[in-house]
């Protein structure tokens, strides 16, 4: 069972984000089972960081490519790692295997654990673009609410200690301000806050869904039940000219 | 990593049904990891299927006490083996370790599937079983028809390749008919029929989701990932004077 | 016309208890027509308050029965005494005259008396039992908040002009912050409040709709016009082995 | 108590129509409490049936001054014999006794009897003037189809038997083929049809819902709970300019 | 290309009112292309303000006569110059020529300029008539809030600067407290403070909807395309007896 | 005025398709004031066709250069010619004018037309891209079906007569037995076909809205109404590393 992991950003070469990713790797293996390899790979042409549709647009080209030689090496299933979805309906057009977005994956586990959810985003007040995923799953009623960090996703990398700090005020908002009931996080940039913060949050009894180890296991269940996404939903599409 | 499956259903102690269970066991094993370990029970009190809220509320008292019994034997998660999931709200509130019904975790994967799917109901026309669960998800506009097999769940275990026509039957029908994308078996009866089923509706691209194994993916998921149902949503019952 | 009303708890035999279902009958025949007789019964095995789904699987075996019994005794309808509505849809497949829940009545009259209304839960803030019935009945657009009382049902017995003066003050919140209509008794235990709590709310000129006389007027109405709910949504449960 | 029955349409002073009325009445008291008066009136200037918004417009002024002159008399409620609830909110705004729509009142009663519902329409196929007031109320997930007679109001007083056969069929089909659990008359012009139609569908088990006597047996209801709309959602038009 | 502009309330003979009029059809027409004439009319008989459903009624008969007289002179289209668009669905019965609400045509443009919006309206609190038109539309999920100015109507024509001020407020609130991405002017009396508001909220980017401006183009654009209201939604009034 | 209309397709050379642009262009200005000034481009670099999301990815990079020179050039409008809206989420980031969608411009001036609307897709059946777009504007309640003409786009510049015959028989099919209200266009390549459609429809007294007429109307209203995409629903995307 191999599961390709889709970065839909710039790879990074330098050597710290080198380790920040093995590190990563090796927390995401210890949540799934003995069988299942990982692997990790983001773009050569794209944007540093995942904050708009544009920034989508401009990754494109290259996301396609990626995925589609994860399939033509045998993976069993991709992900995005990306709460944002990048892609993913073009993906499941042109891919046989199963494909998995971080944050549609973590907004439907969230749905099976409480009666709803809040979600911390990262990025500044009034965007939208929680409630736009939410909202296009048909999940509208389950959002309690949206927290904003205020950070963007560049500053998620910042003080560790200080920012658990304030995911935590904002996860207790969420909680007892708002009335949630499961804390989803809403960048999979938050990962390594995850462990930490689901402890402080037991004090309320309260789930923390991470999406990318939420999009993983959804992706290694859906390959070992045999299933991927649905060619009517996702037809195949047909050849015709298409200069690129 | 141990899931308790528990029929919520009397346990039938003659030979037969031994060993479909015993088959049972061993496919439902196919579809996990290597270090998932499954255990299956039913009820010495209850009825003999469940087909009404009254067989629920019959095998009710039986129900909690195997699932209790499940946490106290260290299992990791307990998987309710019924597409109506009996008692679910009451055992997520007892219990610790995850409560995963049947109905909702293949609705729930249905979901991320396809944009709207199909449940082959075992029951006679009118019922209505099928949409209130769908409802209670909140994932009403997702469902594109229920297509009723009428032939109750005891009819589920008549002649093989009959009702194995009758269910492609339906499921063509709901494909081309309805405009289905995805199909759900609304009874984990028809688990025998899964595989056949979906390799018939290959020629359709479309998938064909099994509640029992859904359930036992989506249960190792969770487990694996940390995760149970919110205490919130779920508040552990406070103790006070009952008579049972 | 008699009307059963069912208490789905334990019957307490104590005096203080026996005067206060004696007050509690003489205040709901003022509510009710000349003709209409009522009976009111309790569990002798169940919870002593209903307060999660724990308590209801409790005391489901003897609600069972004594619904039943009141169909043999010839009332024309039977109300359950509590808002979460326990066992009412078994019970409605079992029997052939109207059953009625509190909760549901309740929310159906504020739904003809204004364009939303808020609940008056009496368990501790995060419960969303009441959201619960709401959205199960597809009403939530009407909910305009939950108000909880934080007392318990227990709670309720204590001090009377005290938690008078917090249910109003919940109410005034409902009515000037969170913009309700209509104030919904999230507990048939609040009965005793219900008269003196509508009048201070008069100078708001809000409706305060109290679940159990709802339930009662409702099911008279029902048994006048000759209705009962549907016996292809409620269908009578099928001969089968059942072990109790 | 005293119900005042509005009907919104022009008075008909023949003396077969004064029988009919009377009849109509004579049935109506059989459905309601021995302590329950009924009165019922017509405009003098209006529609002579009520089938389009401009139907409602050409009767307002009358219907108003009727609704004013019986809150003045000291009837204890208005039920509005139409299943269309004209003038319904301005109703509400002006009088401080409850007002009744028949064909809201039929649309929460049959939401109570089953999981779904579906109106015989006496008018052409294409209205949707059922599927506005079901979609007003926000219970459109409850509306399984609206079957259309295509006779008109008026054609509804034709031949008892041959329309009575047509609305059997329509209810058939409205149950064998689109899955109807309960069926509501979509104009109280069909109320002589009520008690042999209902006899008819007892085949299925499924209740007939009849909209005026359903709006008086709410309007009593609601009166002996002392309850009446709120004030918030229909306030008391302010003294202002107005030139009639 | 020659829009009707109808105020459905008293026509203001005096001096004052006159000289606004004509400053409104100044504004208007600066909206308008080149060969767009609008001409503007109110009733003779009417309320002086429309604030409550009563106040619909009372100009009812003078609103269908107006209209009905548009038509006649060759009017391209009818606007409802209000935001409540009384009698806007018997008109659309009535013409055959389009009928545009101003709060409809408000609401739908402001659906496409962004995620959500926000409503300014002049009503004390605890009105929902602002919520009501919404939800007709099916657009609830659309709106972040109502905010009140609570000044009525009338107050509207109050100290410009102080009014403009609190709109200015209650805008900024929108935005900041509530999310609102749009903010929609709930009653076409606040056209005058229209620009000077958008001004002043370009430091948020944020639209600001007004309404009459808005139907304006909307008819424009109807008409243009030889388009308005389908006569299955609105069919013509079948003659019969009416009085009126 | 001058509005830019933004073809997300192959700009083709030949002269048979130059010669259907300038007609396309002539028709179009029939239906716009007569200030205004339409230019039409489409892409260098994309698909032939717009028929997956993948047709969308390839054509990405084109589209978002051609709407910021439109923008540059001084256009106060771009009208994306395509019913599947593509990119249109990310031009109204990058871009200060307004961007309109061919396809959500024809359901918004559908959904004020009439009750609902029913749509004919040019692809094969089980496509649910038309349910798609309109369930993200969260009007999936007016939406009464889905026609498909089974062509795919380049099928519909099939033979005139023939094609027009079908798109006929599938209005009639969704009016009478869908019971649609109003049709919309499923494909800005139907145009050719609109307006002797529209005139075969009269019969119905039903609305035909064609999309791409739609977007250019709904354009020129919003410039003249100085408004344009709200910037908190669509941030301009800040300056970062991107890579292309």
């Amino acid at each position: 069972m191999r599961i390709f992991i889709l970065n839909p950003i710039l790879e990074d070469q330098d050597k710290q984000n080198q380790q920040r990713r093995k590190d990563a790797l090796r927390n995401l293996s210890e949540t799934t089972a003995p069988d299942v390899e990982l692997e990790m790979r983001g773009l050569s042409r794209g944007a540093a960081t995942m904050e708009s549709f544009y920034d989508e647009y401009v990754g494109m080209k290259d996301i396609v490519e990626r995925a589609l030689e994860a399939e033509r090496l045998g993976y069993n299933a991709v992900v995005l790692n990306c709460f944002m979805n990048p892609a993913l309906e073009g993906l499941r057009e042109l891919l046989e295997i199963p494909v998995v977005g971080a944050g549609e994956a973590a907004i439907y586990l969230a749905s099976m654990l409480g009666d709803n959810f809040s979600i911390l985003d990262p990025d500044p007040p009034h965007r939208t673009y929680s409630h736009k995923i939410v909202s296009s799953l048909g999940l509208t009623h389950k959002l309690r609410s949206v927290r904003y960090l205020n950070l963007g996703v560049e500053g998620l990398r910042g003080g560790f200690e200080e920012i658990l700090e304030r995911m935590v005020g904002e996860s207790v908002g969420a909680v007892e301000q708002d009335g949630a009931h499961v804390i989803v996080l809403g960048c999979t940039g938050m990962m390594r806050y995850s462990e930490r913060l689901a402890e402080r949050m037991k004090l309320y009894d309260v789930p923390v869904v991470e999406p990318l180890t939420s999009a993983i296991n959804v992706a290694v269940a859906l390959a070992r039940l045999g299933l991927r996404q649905s060619k009517l939903s996702y037809p195949k599409p047909a050849e015709k000219k298409r200069l690129r």
